[in-house]
C-alpha cells in the first residue's frame, strides 16, 4: 500500500471572464478559474494524489502545462480517467481517495453525492468530498481562490 | 482499509469575548475562537478526515452549522465519540489518525501527552498531534487565526 | 499500519541574507530560508508525518529548536536518517511517504528524480515528491515563503 498527497489552488476569474466553474468533474453556477484549464481543483489535487502515490510524477509532467497542453481544455473527469489508466499501465489501481475543498463557493452540501460519485466512478474506488471556509482568512476567505488537498491509498494490481 | 482526509481553520476571537480557548479536546490559557462552536479545529479536521474515510459526508452534515445546530455548544471530544458511534453504526472504525495543527498558539509541546490521550480516548485508536507556525506569514502567521490538517485510516468492523 | 501528516512553512530569506536554498535534500540555485535550519520544508515535514505517524512527537521534539538545537545546521537528508533510526528503536519503519511542496520556486520538475531518490534514500522507502503554485496568492503565491505538506504510512518492524 503506498500514499500520495496533492494540492491545488486556483485563482477565480473576474466576472467579465465569462468561464464557467468546474469543481470535482461537476460544472457549478457562478464564475470560473482563471488559466488554461478547467481550474477543478479536486480533480487535479486528487491527480497529484493519485499519481504521486504510484511514484509516477505529477499532473504537470502527465498533462503539460498552459494552452497548447494536453490537459488545456480538458476536464477533470477525461484527466482522472487518464491518470488511472497510466497508474493500471504501470501496475498500480486506486484503493481510496479523500479530497476537502478550501473555498467560499460553491456550496458542495447539496450535490455532495452527485460530486463523489462522478469523482469515484472516474478513478474506480470511493473518493470523498468534503468542503470548509476559512472564515474570512487568507485568499480562500477573501475569494480570491479556492484550494483542494487530497489524499490517496494506491496498490500493486494483482 | 480507506483514507480521509480533514482541514479545518477559525478565527481567533478578539479578548472582549472572554472566548476561552479549546484545542484538542483541551482547554488553554488565552483567547478562543469567533462563532458558534468551541472552535477546535483540531478534533472538527479529525471529525471530517474520519467521516472521509467511512463515505460518511462531512461535520457540517453530521452536526448542522449555526447557532441552533447539534454541534452548536458541544466539545470536540462529544463530537469525536458522536463521530466515532456513527461510523460503527455503518459498520467501520478508526484504525490510525495524524493531525498538525498550525498556529502561533497556544504552545502544544508540555501538553502534546494530554492532548494524544484525549484525541485517542475518544476516537478509539491512536492519534498524533504535532504543530508548527507559519514563520509570520499568512492567516495563522499574523496571528488572526489557526488552522488543522488531518489524515484518518479507518476499516471495515469484522 | 499508522498514518502521519506532517506540515511545514518557511519565509524566505534576502539576497543579502546569502543564504543557500535547501529542499528535499539538495541544494538550489536561489536565495534560501530565513532561520536557523536550511529551512528544508520538504524534509521537516516529512520529518513531522513520521513521527507524528509512529506516535513519536515531533521534529522540535527530537532536534529542538533554536540556533543551539541538535538540528541547526544539520541538512534534510541528515535529520531524515535520525528520524528513521528513532522510528527503528521504537519498532516502526516507514512504508510510504508523499510530499506537496507549495512555492514558486524552485522549479522541481527537471531535478525530482534526483530529490526523490535522495527523499527515498534517506527513509530507506519510496518518497514521492510533487510541487505546485498558488496562482499568486497567500504567502507562497507573493513568493514570501514556501510551503511543504506531507504524508506517511509506518508499520511496526517484524
Ligand atoms: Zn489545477
Ligand atoms: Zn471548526
Ligand atoms: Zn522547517
Amino acid at each position: 500500500m503506498r500514499i500520495g498527497q496533492g494540492f491545488d489552488a486556483h485563482r477565480f476569474a473576474s466576472h467579465d471572464a465569462g468561464k464557467p466553474l468546474w469543481l470535482a468533474c461537476l460544472r457549478w453556477d457562478g464564475d470560473g478559474i482563471e488559466g488554461d484549464s478547467d481550474g477543478d481543483v479536486a480533480a487535479h489535487a486528487l491527480i497529484d494524489a493519485l499519481l504521486s502515490a504510484a511514484g509516477l510524477g505529477d499532473i504537470g509532467m502527465l498533462f503539460g502545462v498552459g494552452s497548447d497542453s494536453a490537459g488545456a481544455g480538458k476536464h477533470g473527469d477525461e484527466m482522472l480517467r487518464a491518470t488511472v489508466a497510466y497508474l493500471r499501465a504501470h501496475g498500480m489501481r486506486p484503493v481510496s481517495a479523500s479530497v476537502v475543498v478550501v473555498a467560499n463557493r460553491p456550496k458542495i452540501g447539496k450535490r455532495r453525492d452527485e460530486a463523489q460519485q462522478a469523482l469515484s466512478h472516474a478513478i474506480g474506488c470511493e473518493v470523498s468530498l468534503t468542503a470548509t471556509t476559512t472564515d474570512g482568512m487568507g485568499f480562500t476567505g477573501s475569494g480570491e481562490g479556492i484550494a483542494a488537498i487530497a489524499s490517496a491509498l494506491v496498490e500493486p494490481i494483482g
